[in-house]
């Protein structure tokens, strides 16, 4: 997505709160990394690591940190570079302009709700009694079910499936094809047959939470299941019934967390992670990518591997597995030399070893 | 979903078939677990091991089993507590009524044949050739393709995708996102590039079977991909084509199943178990989570971990697998003493260790 | 899907440059796998060792390599079976016509280019700044964001999502429900929550890419995320921000490339295999399923497991595991032996084994 902004590197200065080493007349129209960046782009670092890459740079101007000097253009100093740099994204790339109304095309019930300075995209469909907030804008073709509440700021992309009684706090961000409230997966098996279990609870979703595309949150059997504020949640995640996701967490894409398993305040499952059912997982803790957890996990903990091990446990034996067949072979000729020194008996099975 | 019904503990007696210990003309207008149910909720007990949690409940009513008493309020004594539950469920939150006809907003061709008892959603696509049956619910915005059969008492959920050809049976339910008829996923290389193989056949989802949201369910490559009745899919899975899934089998969330595998009748797959092509999984065989399956698996069993061993089996490699590391020093030290002894050679190679 | 076509063995040869031995007038109505053709069938033999499902085969004609003769129905000889299976189910299987034309539902912004060769589905969605190319298809409920371009001969399912800016070369073929465009997933913290830091780049899909069922690729940070020509991209993938796929690619079901990874031309990745990210993976490199790639692997490479190790090595390591219980037992019985050698000390902890 092209810029079509431009500032002077003193409206920069400015903006970010950075001293400025260099011109403060000179323009830049866009923000692009080290590489790839032009005489016109200002570009960023936010590592020491990447001095060489700036050096190299083309960029027209730099933000760094105090620490950074003597890069081949002027640099807007700044106390967080990483900050920074999402300053500026937001300064060359301001959120489309709300264009608040109704799309003639969407169906909205004559009991819905929508603040007037919503927006809802072409053939959206909003059913009755839902209540959509001001400055929200729901996406073409959402689905905004009876009853749900979107708050204040939300948006919804185009694709949203909301199903009754979801309820979404103030600047969620829902991403295409996100279904949220379907039922949760709770059947008993009757001696013929698996009935379903009538899933009557709902789903909160708290503020400043971000729901990946094709991400799935079922609702709760009974009571609610919950996302804490601030959470992100990337593609592809499913989230079971009665679930409790705690604040600032990050799930990573593919990653799937069983009914009734509670998750701490921050967090941080890395992609494809697995976590069984009435799991317990403290404040903090990690696991890292492809993870499996059956059982709870202790708060700032490190964790990798199936079954979920602590980091520094699992790469012990992930580097001892890789010795394994060796080792069999070692054992193998310990066997042979202590029988040689008359010892046993070994207990050895028969056979071809 | 608050519940807008009342009962008295009388009527629930004999709904359920209950033997009621305690006052007929008392009045609950809910039902709720042990730990949030308050005077106006009847509760459960599904389990002799929840006795402590009722004891403490603040409920006005339990359903419980005939070994159950002395709870601190009226209990209904039945036979099967957690079918009881269910019928519970259903009395409190039965289904929203349905509203036979379609929707002025859905797009429906001429020649399709929607049932005068059916109910087609805003903005949900039928074409033509398509039928739906009796008492269905087709959701807002879900596409219906060319000749797809909906048979009697579906409920497909807003933004469902059937495509042409695909044909389901009575009260199947099919959850938001879910995707059924979409391509194989086969391929021939000619030397330069991969050649798309038509995948002409078709899907058949039987009686009662559920399809979780994001769910995606491919056509076959010849004859039909087959999910047989009673079977339960949760979210986020992928059937592969040609794959036939028995009946009242249990799929938990992102399981996938390779093409033309075939699952027996009640097998249980849990979440992010990965079965691979042309594997046969017998009757009743249990996959643990995040299992994967190369080959086949007997009926009956009980298998966990990549590759999926039978579970008893897997459980000590995982156990041993934390000795491992400590298993090198013992046998290195085995060796120096072996060594020590004069035994040998111990044929390791050389370097550190 | 049932042909409605016939060809006479004669026609059929033409078509398929094939050498005929049998009746030219004799009549096929459809295709069909060995097993299941009938009379009135063509089927093929893809290997020879499908030589007794062929004898068996109740088929109406053959097509087979030059080395399979005597079979119980005429047979069309083809220098390969398999291609030639493929124009086969062409033949019998045309694409459905082409019916140009914007659906009257379809909501089409008044800038937005629609060849006229091309054809919208009902209630497609269509933003301001978008160019359909010549014979491409919009599938109904599909969403076509601001600015993005679609090539010629593009197929779009129902219920597809492009979001703003992605560019899609020619014949692409995407299935209901992917989502091509979503926002990458990135956060800086800044002490107190998780920033979003603005996902500015784009989506670029090349000549002859096909994405399954439910896919999610995302959107770059700077600059592109890419998938070069030619590859299939199976259902329930994500691919991140900044990922690029080489040409020819396989990326099976429920795989995951987390951002900014590179796989080279020709990579197999089997299903559920996921790939860290900022990870190189070399050309033709393959990983088996569920497979967990930490980090570069080189080209022509076969990989298995988590952590991904060349499959040879893998194997020992998997064959090695079921002896590990055994093993630790032999280490038990080795330290007896040798310390009632007098060998020792074997350093071992204390406590039961």
């Amino acid at each position: 997505m092209v810029s079509r902004a431009e500032f002077t590197l003193g409206q920069l200065a400015e903006a970010l709160g950075a001293t400025l080493e260099g011109d403060p007349a000179r323009v830049v129209r866009g923000v692009a990394p080290l590489e790839s960046a032009g005489p016109d782009d200002v570009s960023f670092l936010t590592d020491a690591r990447y001095r060489a890459a700036a050096q190299a740079s083309r960029a027209g101007a730099f933000v760094a940190g105090a620490d950074v000097t003597g890069l081949p253009a002027p640099i807007l100093t700044v106390a967080a570079p990483q900050q920074a740099m999402i300053d500026l994204l937001l300064l060359f790339h301001p959120a489309p302009p709300l264009l608040p109304g109704v799309d003639a095309s969407a169906v909205v019930a004559g009991d819905a709700r929508v603040d007037a300075t919503a927006a809802v995209g072409p053939l959206a469909v909003i059913e009755a009694g839902a209540r959509i907030g001001s400055g929200a804008r729901v996406g073409a073709l959402t689905y905004v079910g009876p009853d749900v509440e979107v708050g204040e700021g939300c948006v919804l992309g185009p694709h949203v499936t909301l199903l009754a009684g979801a309820r979404l706090g103030r600047r969620v961000l829902v991403h295409p094809g996100a279904v949220i409230g379907a039922d949760g997966f709770g059947f008993a098996f009757d001696g013929a047959r698996h009935r379903k279990i009538p899933q009557t609870g709902g789903v909160v979703i708290e503020d400043d939470v971000e729901i990946g595309a094709n991400t799935t949150i079922d609702r709760a059997t009974f009571g609610d299941t919950i996302v804490r504020r601030g959470t992100k949640i990337d593609n592809l995640v499913q989230i079971g019934h009665n679930v409790e996701v705690g604040e600032h967490s990050i799930l990573v894409a593919q990653v799937g967390v069983s009914g009734s398993s509670k998750l701490g305040r921050g967090v941080v499952l890395a992609g494809q992670v697995g976590i069984a059912d009435h799991v317990s997982v403290g404040d903090g803790a990690m696991v890292a990518a492809q993870g499996g957890v059956p059982s709870d996990l202790e708060a700032g903990g490190r964790y990798l591997g199936t079954p979920a091990r602590p980091a520094m446990e699992a790469r012990r034996i992930f580097a001892a597995e890789s010795r394994l067949p060796e080792l069999l072979q070692r054992v193998r000729a310990l066997e042979r030399a202590v029988e040689a020194l008359g010892g046993g008996p070994l207990g050895r099975k028969g056979g071809a070893r």
